[in-house]
């Protein structure tokens, strides 16, 4: 029988485990070195060996101005009105001054360099002469100190001076430094290569259609691209199918031409699982489960250079006899044996994966210090609890409200490839950590520099549609739109704790007809904020094509064949379809589905369309986006509620002008269901 | 008459200028637009047009676990000690759990997925069967929510949604999240194409033998680089001799295969500066000066593709036919003017402009924001000056001592590439201020992360060559060191400033024959230190080779011939030298040179091998560097003064690790004139 359960080990076991199979085949250190050619390409490099000065720079007495070389004895005594002339007629026999340009080699018989605007050219007759650069003389009126407008040999690097300490990675700056002192070359570490191979029969190519049950292969390009970006040459496999020979065969071929193999997926225990098997037969499995999330079911091997040849060769014939002969320049940089990653399937555990052992491990490769991430304290908008056994990686969008850095957690699937994406940095819960409550000072590993988070704009609140063309438009005026949808409500109390810039609201005052300003004074007590419009627009029932089940108001809801799905307490959309049961004396236990909760319009709409549900309150855009029908039922306002503070901030300046900028309004307006004519108006100011 | 100066004008000025210049021709704005592969080509490319989803991902309800797929509603009532069992042979007629790995689509009947390791695998007996993925029934002990492990479709993306916005720069994981929203290719802002013509007589390539007023051309290299990283596409031209026409002939040729022509140098205004003349005659000269330092002889002007097609026809005849043939296809893409910025010669000054009007340039063109550096506030560790009149770009070294940032600025010299190399960060002193005094708080605009700043070691003092090699251990150890040479006397001090986290020093006292144990008494008072021998060093005089002045000890410095170079004020070095002076009766005064003054060992050498000076005190390695002469006169200890706080240091740990390795030891030992006997051991604790 199959094992069907991991045991995964704790991470730095598991780092451990692999650093010391390595060590005993000589393979933790640098691999080998390179000499290239001293130009652009060599930026990203890292420097295997140091680079020592072999000359000096400059390597001769260097004029430092455009100007006349001079013996500074010769000007001893010129002062402003009892000048000195200093011949430069070499005719004469004698010569005291001699134009020399920038960079020009300090004659032998000088020691200083008057710059050109501080002489007077003069002709024999001591008037002023044409060109001031072949004068007869020139007539000085200060004095210059030895060595003065000198560069003097040295100056900037004298040779056999460390230039760039090994390890240290080739900026542009860095070849000007390197080729001043004298380098047509630098010696840097050869760059790992690092197969990756795709396997399971579900994938499907990029730009092939998909089915159900087929997923888009693109975890070897994140892989590549890493490893790319982390100073590897990534080399991606064919697609290979789950099949024990054919990803044996695969596996095989990989090592014989790589330094590290990753092998996505097939790295847990499924029916379909087979990397741990096929490690144990080319080789050895150090690791079969980390204690890591998203990640846990990492394997790490090492596979056995002879048996690769014979696997290799099983598929091909006297394929080991061509491929030495191929690879005899390498052969000194062969090792007995190569690691092997079997890297989760999941594209977000697939990316940390990377992070987490393929990062560390070119770093030691190739001579360099392990990336380290800036890490600043944040505050943490929500709480979060994790598994004790697990360090958990967990994905956080990283803002400054106010004075503080806030921290935002992103949804937590390890399938969500949008949240990796969209990630500010990883705040870690270490293992035998269960969580943190919200409001916890927490440490925030950064993915982008600080100055851009700086720019993020913190929206929170009711979901509407029309914020993903807000973050289009404030994308080249350099500000980052973070949006939370926790409903109006939420939005209203995450202003309060002060956990961001601004919150979207239509939540109704059925007494007065108006929107958001009662609930303002009610859960914003004491806060100066500004009501600004933002759309109008309408709200009905998503159904699905072609209405099926003939719902055409919240009458129909009830019926027994009709499952409905809704949006989360506090969403302002919750409370108009609450407000209009009420009108109608429908008891929310009447409608099957009423206790599902979705987060976004478009979630409802996603619902509806693949099935889930028959109908939802919600916005037409949503319906429409899906392609499903919409019956229209109400119109309502959609506001923007703004502390003062933030209101007048330069962060928000660029999203206010957006509300009047023609092109974004127009934009909206051809959105199904919304109305801009209100859009930008001052509506209220409370508190 | 040609004009000998130029005509700064203010930064903004010259870039509102450029700007103005590129809006009339249509060319202040994203250039082109490209369609590429979504693969890991991709990576560092900017984003042109918004990624909307085009698929929903998931694209069909997926399973999260492996497990058996449900209706939620069959397993109510399941407990512990009621287990239900549900079948899942086909046979039956009804098929109540299925058997689906991770990622397989839920089949049309189920709504939810009971984990593997949460079920009994049983046979038609009732027993355990034997494979847990196809058994006959299975047994649960606990009911399941409809859509619990389930993976919703469009849980990470809906269709419609918003991936990535305009002007974003791609990376692994958003070509990820890419694909996964159904897209095979991504829109991608051209990449702009910058020529880069070296100019000038003097300039030899790299690789080649220098003479005297030779210069190796490396600034195009740099120059490249930083395009290439920006984003852009660099052109390296061969190096083009100091001819009017030749140089004329390369700009027009360059402008018509460019988005951008940089021309390198000839941009200020000596006998050999054509630039602003070629500019003017195959455009408009906007700018000839900027008020920058380093920097200012800047160019920014507007080639008129016309004038430049003459220009290049001039030379090779029927070659505009030739070349509107051979660029059909980009013709769409063809502006009327080319803009050509005239980069000044020196290598500071060149990568300096570099950042100042190409980033920003190639930014506009790419569609992105440009780069924002870290700022951080740091204290400088010495006054500064600057030019009222020019916004002054300072190259500092930053690290952490104690709780506060410090910025000690570096060599000022435009020449001098190594300051940009060995640079941290730039200190802008604006128009307007005439510099900062010791102490000040300044803002810092960073080149290399906080994180890595924080791992540099500030050594203070007096040089010792040594030091270069402690840097090349320390390198791989991820610590950074960085020496200023001020002297034994200036180090203590620094120390008592707390602007360093040691300092180096060899203040010998007369009366007891011991090393600065006295002088820390004096000058660090109430600051608790350890002393620690680093190594035993030869002093005596470094001499031409051949010793062509018969130079036998110090009594040989008063001779008329002699042409002595000191150190400075405060070295130790000097304190030895007044102290053997003293003794032997000589006079300061009658010492040739003895009021010219070197900062370090390598500068004194280096100004008796360019002739500069004849003769001074200093260490043999030095006079072996440089090929030099060498009479020993003195052995002398060099030691290390380290306050506690930082002895007990992570940081100084690696360094003091260091004293005990062999390696290290024996490097030091095979240098002339080195002692390592007492290396490491601990001299005395002061205070």
């Amino acid at each position: 029988m199959m094992s069907i359960y991991l045991h995964d080990i704790p991470l730095n076991e598991a780092i451990a485990r692999l650093a010391s199979a390595l060590e005993e085949v000589g393979l933790w250190k640098t691999l080998a070195k390179d000499w290239i050619a001293l130009d652009e390409n060599a930026i990203g490099r890292v420097i295997a060996e140091p680079v020592w000065a072999r000359i000096s720079s400059p390597h001769y007495h260097a004029s430092a101005m455009d100007g006349f070389a001079v013996k500074a004895k010769d000007t001893e005594g010129a002062m402003l009105n009892q000048p000195l002339t200093l011949t430069c007629n070499q005719a004469e026999g004698i010569i005291q001054a001699m134009y020399v340009d920038t960079g020009d080699p300090l004659p032998e018989w000088a020691d200083a360099v008057i710059p050109i605007e501080n002489i007077e050219p003069i002709d024999p007759e001591g008037g002023p002469h044409q060109n001031p650069r072949s004068p007869f003389a020139i007539r000085v009126r200060a004095s210059v100190t030895p060595w003065q407008h000198i560069r003097p040999m040295g100056e900037d690097m004298v040779a056999t001076q460390l230039v760039l300490p090994e390890g240290h990675i080739l900026r542009p700056v860095d070849l000007g430094a390197i080729a001043a002192s004298g380098h047509s070359q630098v010696c840097v570490s050869r760059k790992p290569r690092v197969s990756i191979i795709p396997t399971g029969t579900e994938l499907v190519k990029i730009g092939q259609p998909v089915k159900a049950g087929e997923i888009i292969e693109f975890n070897s390009i994140v892989l590549a691209g890493q490893v790319n970006e982390w100073g590897g040459v990534a080399h991606r496999f064919e697609i290979t199918p789950d099949q024990f020979e054919a990803i044996k065969s695969a596996t095989a071929r990989a090592a014989l031409q790589s330094d590290l193999v990753l092998l996505n997926a097939g790295s847990s225990a499924g029916s379909e699982d087979f990397t741990a098997s096929i490690v144990k037969e080319l080789g050895e499995l150090l690791v079969h489960g980390v204690a890591v999330r998203p990640g846990h079911p990492v394997i790490i091997g090492m596979l056995d250079r002879n048996r690769c040849i014979d696997a290799a060769s099983d598929r091909v014939s006297n394929f080991r006899k061509s491929f030495t002969v191929q690879n005899s320049s390498t052969k000194n940089d062969q090792s007995s044996e190569i690691p092997v990653i079997g890297v989760p399937g999941y594209p977000v555990s697939a990316a940390i994966t990377g992070e987490i052992f393929v990062e560390p491990l070119l770093a030691c490769w190739l001579g360099r210090k392990p990336f380290e991430p800036e890490m600043v304290q944040a505050r943490l908008t929500r709480k979060v609890t994790s598994p004790a056994g697990d360090d958990d990686y967990m994905r956080v969008v990283v803002g400054r409200v106010g004075e503080r850095l806030r921290a935002a957690p992103l949804s937590r699937g390890s399938g969500v490839i949008s949240s990796l994406a969209g990630a500010d940095g990883i705040l870690i819960v270490p293992r035998g950590v269960q969580g943190f409550p919200a409001g916890a000072e927490v440490t925030v590993r950064l993915y982008r520099p600080l100055s851009e988070l700086e720019q993020t704009i913190f929206v929170i609140g009711s979901h509407d549609m029309t914020l993903d063309l807000v973050s289009q438009y404030l994308s080249p005026k350099g500000r980052r739109l973070s949006s939370a949808n926790v409903g109006s409500l939420g939005g209203l109390i995450a202003l309060r704790r002060g956990e961001a810039h601004l919150a979207g609201s239509h939540l109704l005052d059925p007494d007065t007809g108006t929107y958001n300003v009662n609930y303002i004074r009610q859960y914003l007590p004491g806060v100066a904020v500004k009501v600004v419009a933002f759309v109008d627009r309408q709200q009905g029932l998503i159904v699905q094509k072609g209405n099926p089940k003939s719902i055409l108001s919240l009458k129909d809801l009830p019926k027994a064949d009709v499952l409905y799905i809704n949006r989360q307490r506090g969403a302002g959309t919750r409370v108009l379809l609450d407000y209009h049961l009420g009108l109608l004396g429908i008891m929310p236990d009447s409608i099957n589905g009423y206790s599902q909760e979705e987060y976004t319009h478009l979630a409802v709409a996603a619902a509806i369309a693949s099935g889930r549900a028959d109908s939802g309150l919600g916005i037409a855009a949503a319906a429409n986006a899906l392609n499903l029908d919409f019956i229209p039922l109400y119109d309502e306002q959609y506001q923007l509620v703004i502390p003062e503070e933030y209101y007048f901030s330069n962060l928000l300046e660029p999203f206010l002008e957006l509300l009047n900028t023609p092109a974004f309004r127009n934009d909206v307006a051809s959105l199904p269901g919304y109305g801009v004519s209100r859009m930008g108006e001052l509506v209220a100011e409370v508190g």
